[in-house]
């Protein structure tokens, strides 16, 4: 198995969130840095798939999760704990842009949201003040590093703008209603022609 | 939050797996130590709970997981790693015995399967080579911590032998054909009159 990630998530998984010590009795794996501004072919996800995937990682964030807030121990000289990657199929020349979290819209990733024929984007909140609302959290979506789907800079305005044949809403929180099938704000997504995205949905890129 | 447990438990949670140093910017609990031999009162589960349940922590085992193994830095004097619980009723006197990991039955925890009203015990796997058999882990079940279900001296032998009026399998792998409402396996449980935990299960001591 190859784990795709930037080194600072590595060096957080190294001690902080110590998963590669804890793994590494009972299984083994390859790493692969993800470097923004470097692009990689990747492994086929299974034997015998076909074509050739070039991933484009653009960075994202770099605001350290709440857990690795206080850890002094990251030895890491970079610090990008969030990318976005573009899915490059340099067969058919198309491209994927998967951005599971935005916190704002960098001119780089204007970019890529632009060119790409697919797009897969944050979808964890409806609105800004989803959790707090419910007394779930003390902090709303924007300072949690999300944008929220409504709204004015929202991702229901930001996707409206680009030209991408297909939307689709990822990383969906569960006190988000769009998950109701018969909720309002699934039909304002329907009606706009953006999806949310389940277990098995398919693209061809 | 109270949070119960060995003191080698915590120990890890400190280190090995650092959970509590993880959690620590997002909200606050209390601990609280279980120890074999030691009765404790413990809280109401939730405000106005009524009567009062006092809590027997049992020696299950001493080994630690596989991913603590190799840790020098678990500053314990103290190496209990599993612990089963019988939960008193002071006011019914009748009690509960919980073990959702049994590597083999001690006289000790022989005598609190006997003395239980209701036994919830270790159902992860129902034969000794459930995983192997499907190359899912090289270990068996027993060598992993868990008596298997079926065969001699495994848990449905035993359960037969104890009088309780509930006997209930839990902690059960998504392995094990029980958790198939048409199986064999299954019928033969409900033949004999044991239960498999399931989400909202109730029982009352």
């Amino acid at each position: 198995m190859t784990i795709y990630g930037t080194k600072m998530v590595r060096s957080c998984l190294q001690s902080a969130f110590p998963v590669f010590p804890m793994l590494k009795n009972y299984c083994s794996w390859e790493w692969q840095s993800l470097d923004p501004g470097i692009r990689q072919k990747v492994e086929p996800l299974h034997e015998g798939a076909e074509g050739t995937i070039i991933v484009e990682p653009v960075l994202v964030s770099k605001k350290p999760p709440l857990y690795a807030k206080s850890t002094q121990e990251l030895d890491c000289q970079e610090d990008i704990w969030e990318v976005g990657l573009v899915l490059h199929n340099e067969d058919s020349g198309r491209c994927l842009a998967y951005f599971p979290t935005l916190e704002n819209i960098t001119p780089a990733i204007e970019a890529c949201l632009k060119k790409a024929d697919i797009l897969m984007v944050d979808g964890t909140f409806w609105s800004e003040d989803e959790l707090t609302g419910m007394g779930a959290a003390a902090r709303d979506a924007r300072s949690m590093g999300h944008l929220p789907i409504s709204g004015p800079s929202g991702t229901l305005e930001l996707l409206a703008s680009f030209p991408a044949e297909r939307k689709i809403l990822i990383h969906i929180n569960n006190s988000n209603p769009i998950l109701k099938k018969d909720s309002v704000e699934r039909y304002t997504l329907e009606r706009l022609g953006i999806e949310v995205a389940y277990d098995g949905m398919e693209m061809e890129v």
